[in-house]
């Protein structure tokens, strides 16, 4: 499969929430760069969301705008980058329909990231038929788009490896090359723990810092942080692995030299946990407080956010149409062309 | 569940055969005479029809006219009846997608219907995803031309209440009544078998006789009829029950006191087949001269038959545009408005 010269990204986020600094350091900092260097579509993913959040829905459509919001803080560029809400491209449930054609059930209940995802939220046998085919949105939403690339964690793999098998079927039935098969890009950076040192920040877990956050929200979260709970004066020696200060370090201070420094020093003893906290505050103040500034800005002009949406959704409608076109064309299913 | 007074009615076909006389007595007649007392959506069905013919499409797509011209030729009238194309009504997937977080995998698998045709397709385990999933399809035709009267036969009153569970599961999730609840409409004549006497009368079987046939194919088709294969002589008791030609007597012949008569004659014997055969044959000539003749009007003029198609298809996706503007507003996805 070749792909054209410049390559065509689709990522996004279920909207269930704002967005916070696992999000930034898993993917907001790299689509930020990247959109420089690709065409990029941004799903606020709010279809999606609903497969397993009906009942929440409220939450759901509420957070379409706050995901948005996030979006522009932190600088992806809606002159480069193409901002789509999902529900509004209806070409996006029409394609779907297509492609569950071309997968079985057994299949489906075969993926690893569903049976995961199935026995982390409790379903058992209660799957939501919609939960249990929603790879096959994704990759209708992939494939609309022609995506070459798709940025993931490595959990997300055999997403796009059923994606791909779709992507083939759908091509070997139709006989033609219509749709396009992606590459997953893995994300280079390793998941951002909560605060609390719980393996997964979650606004839902109440151990996120998001990207709206005041310096008082900022400077709390990092004060509760969790470190090593055997340091308990600052003469003894500390534990750097699994604490989340050291951690956010890692993730956040650029100068590694420093943390280097710090690490040794709260090693073998006589570095506090305020010091190297204090260190972490004010790089975390650093680096949140532009982005919280972009998103009041933005927050107190939404009229000119809902503007970005719509012209957003708009091109997305006129790349998946053409897609769908094209797949219907295939399928034979134009009568009155 | 209260219906607006004039009923609305949801019928339609798969389009992978024109349709033969099984279809003119189980459901055609009937919606010809239904359709001065009901709103009337017939759908061509190809998208369903693709859910399991998807390397058979052109046979689905290219019979979405010939079931138009049958629909034509048996009297639907496209000023009071709407024929639609499914597959060119977009909206009906993207309800279908809502629809499909309301119901579980289990529950689907639990549908009888679906269960027997998984059984009769011998798909096991290897079931498209389309497949298992396109009661809720179904329930999104239903739904989205809010029809009040589902015509069917006994075998698919499962999917009638698999439809009105997700009806009220999604009125219940929005809180407040926005899909309408069907009633099933039973067929009030079994099912027409071959004419080699097979339970089913099917095109793919070779044991129909389609609304199209020429005069010698009709009496070709009644000659080669099941009968009594014990009366072998004019003189001998003959037996009515199975035999074909008096179950299409039954069927066919308004003067059921001459079908009597012909029976009691036959079943004492002096009755030969071949004057029974006659009598059938000159019956369904009668019956089929009309429709061959609109048929062959209709082909003659295929334009004209697109141009009822697409006006159908326009009429359908206003209304079912209309519910699912109803159903996204009920959901909250309405950022735009």
């Amino acid at each position: 499969m070749t792909h054209p010269t410049r390559p065509t990204i689709l990522t996004g986020d279920r909207t269930t929430g704002p967005l916070h600094l696992g999000h930034y350091i898993g993917s907001l900092r790299a689509r930020v760069q990247m959109q420089h260097e690709a065409k990029q579509f941004l799903l606020l993913a709010d279809t999606q969301a609903l497969t397993d959040n009906m009942g929440r829905r409220q939450r759901v459509t509420e957070n379409v705008i706050e995901v948005a919001l996030d979006y522009l803080a932190v600088g992806i560029d809606p002159a480069i980058s193409t901002i789509v809400v999902q529900s509004q491209v209806p070409e996006l449930a029409e394609l779907s329909q297509y492609l569950l054609n071309l997968v079985t059930v057994a299949r489906l209940e075969r993926n690893p990231t569903i049976k995961e995802e199935i026995r982390l939220r409790g379903f058992e046998r209660d799957i939501p038929a919609g939960f249990l085919t929603y790879p096959v949105s994704q990759a209708a939403d992939i494939t609309a788009f022609k995506a070459t690339h798709v940025p993931v964690g490595d959990d997300q793999l055999p997403m796009i490896e059923q994606t791909n098998e779709l992507v083939r079927r759908f091509n070997a039935t139709v006989e033609r090359d219509v749709l396009v098969e992606c590459e997953a890009v893995l994300s280079a950076v390793t998941r951002l723990p909560g605060i609390d040192g719980k393996a997964k920040m979650s606004k839902s877990l109440g151990n996120a810092i998001t990207l709206g956050s005041t310096p008082d929200e900022i400077a709390k979260a990092v004060k509760d942080m969790y470190t090593d709970p055997n340091h308990l004066r600052v003469d003894d020696p500390g534990q750097v692995e699994g604490n989340v200060v050291f951690t956010f370090l890692d993730a956040f201070e650029p100068d590694v030299q420093k943390v280097d420094e710090l690490k040794a020093h709260y090693r073998r003893g006589g570095l506090g946990d305020s010091v190297v906290k204090r260190v972490l505050n004010e790089r975390l103040q650093a680096l949140i407080e532009p982005i919280r500034t972009r998103r009041r800005a933005f927050e107190a002009d939404k009229a000119e956010v809902m503007a970005i949406l719509r012209r957003g959704t708009l091109h997305a409608r006129e790349v998946a149409g053409a897609t769908l076109a094209d797949v219907k064309r295939a399928l034979g299913l134009t009568y009155f062309d």
